[in-house]
């Protein structure tokens, strides 16, 4: 999995926070924008934490990036959305993403680890109010998916995009974090008997399965073909 | 990737209460005790979400399930963990786990969707300060990563079991979400000239890359290439 390049690649990096300075493994964290946005434009969903009733609440959900803003959406009847467009000044939330990239075996049981790369986003989130960038929006969720789809699909009607809310999500406070390589064994477990490295995880793309029912004089498109 | 068979496939499912019912999409719910451990047995990472100073934290963490509680590990030091070992009556949690199986194209861009497996597990966290059930929780860990390992590594010493603590969630108020098949269109776009279907996700694993260092004359162990 590569990291992919974005049209920032000389801005500044996020400012640190308390609350993205991790208490350990801070050699681990990095405030770097295009690294953030390559591993959020890599996956598929997030997991988006809220408040409710006090207690926390962690949902997968589809999202996309539009430069320095996520958005994601969902029914007008799910209950985060609507937390988002009743709250004022919005909806605190914590946007987690994460990459699982290999498991790390080591000499010693303590030292076991997995390889990952994850990016962690505070914020308000607010409704979006405005049907210009409510149709971008929608249009970039579909796109996070498959690149290029939306200009290949039916676009939302009036009636799905009354039923459709979009929330948005400002990256200021953001960090990364990773752990890269093999294990960390303590010097005196290296001559150890057990086997210690790396198996690395390998996500893939299976055939594309058509739709039940689907003309099959439709080709696979090309930017299915391309993932 | 195919739902692991557990030790209870005669144990009633999970009572559903408010929180576990979701508003959206009840169809895709189920409160089964099979599909939700063998979902959880089949993550490397959870999602775990808690409150701090009023705001939602999700960060990922390793976790293992023994029977019908789930074991969270780290440093004596991390925040969360800190959290839940002072805490009375411990930490308001939620734990969730999800799986991406496909990515679903529909004909209009309101239907289009993903293919997911998802757990969400709410409750209280609470630290493990029994010196048995830490030690056992500690093995599960190691073998949630690579399944018969911990017999394979050197067991945590004193001062490593004093660096690390543990924290169980036991499996009372949970549910899974479950996404699969092809997309749902309206009957009205059917004839549109896209191509619709699934691309489906198929996770693998890697060649394993030894430690460096790493004696040559050490096998890689069958339950590594049993992966």
């Amino acid at each position: 999995m590569e990291i992919a390049m974005s049209d920032t690649a000389t801005a500044a990096p996020y400012q640190a926070t308390d609350r993205t300075v991790p208490t350990r493994s801070r050699e681990r964290a990095s405030y770097d924008r295009e690294l953030v946005h390559g591993l959020l434009d890599e996956a598929y969903v997030c997991h988006l934490g809220f408040v409710r009733d006090g207690a926390p609440v962690v949902l997968p959900t589809l999202f996309a990036r539009v430069g320095e803003r996520l958005y994601i959406h969902g029914s007008t009847g799910s209950r985060p959305l609507r937390a988002a467009g009743q709250a004022d000044p919005g909806l605190a939330v914590c946007l987690t993403v994460t990459h699982v990239d290999g498991l790390v075996l080591a000499k010693s049981a303590f030292h076991h680890s997995i390889n990952y790369r994850s990016v962690v986003v505070h914020g308000i989130a607010h409704e979006v109010t405005d049907p210009g960038e409510k149709r971008a929006a929608l249009d970039a969720l579909v796109d996070h998916v498959v690149p290029g789809r939306s200009l290949d699909s039916r676009p939302a009607n009036a009636k799905e995009l009354a039923a459709t809310a979009v929330i948005s999500l400002d990256l200021n406070e953001v960090s990364a974090k990773l752990r890269t390589g093999g294990p960390n064994d303590d010097p005196e477990d290296l001559a150890l008997p057990h086997w210690s490295g790396v198996l690395p995880l390998t996500p893939g793309y299976g055939a594309p399965v058509p739709a039940e029912g689907l003309d099959p004089a439709l080709p696979v498109p090309d930017y299915l073909s391309a993932l």
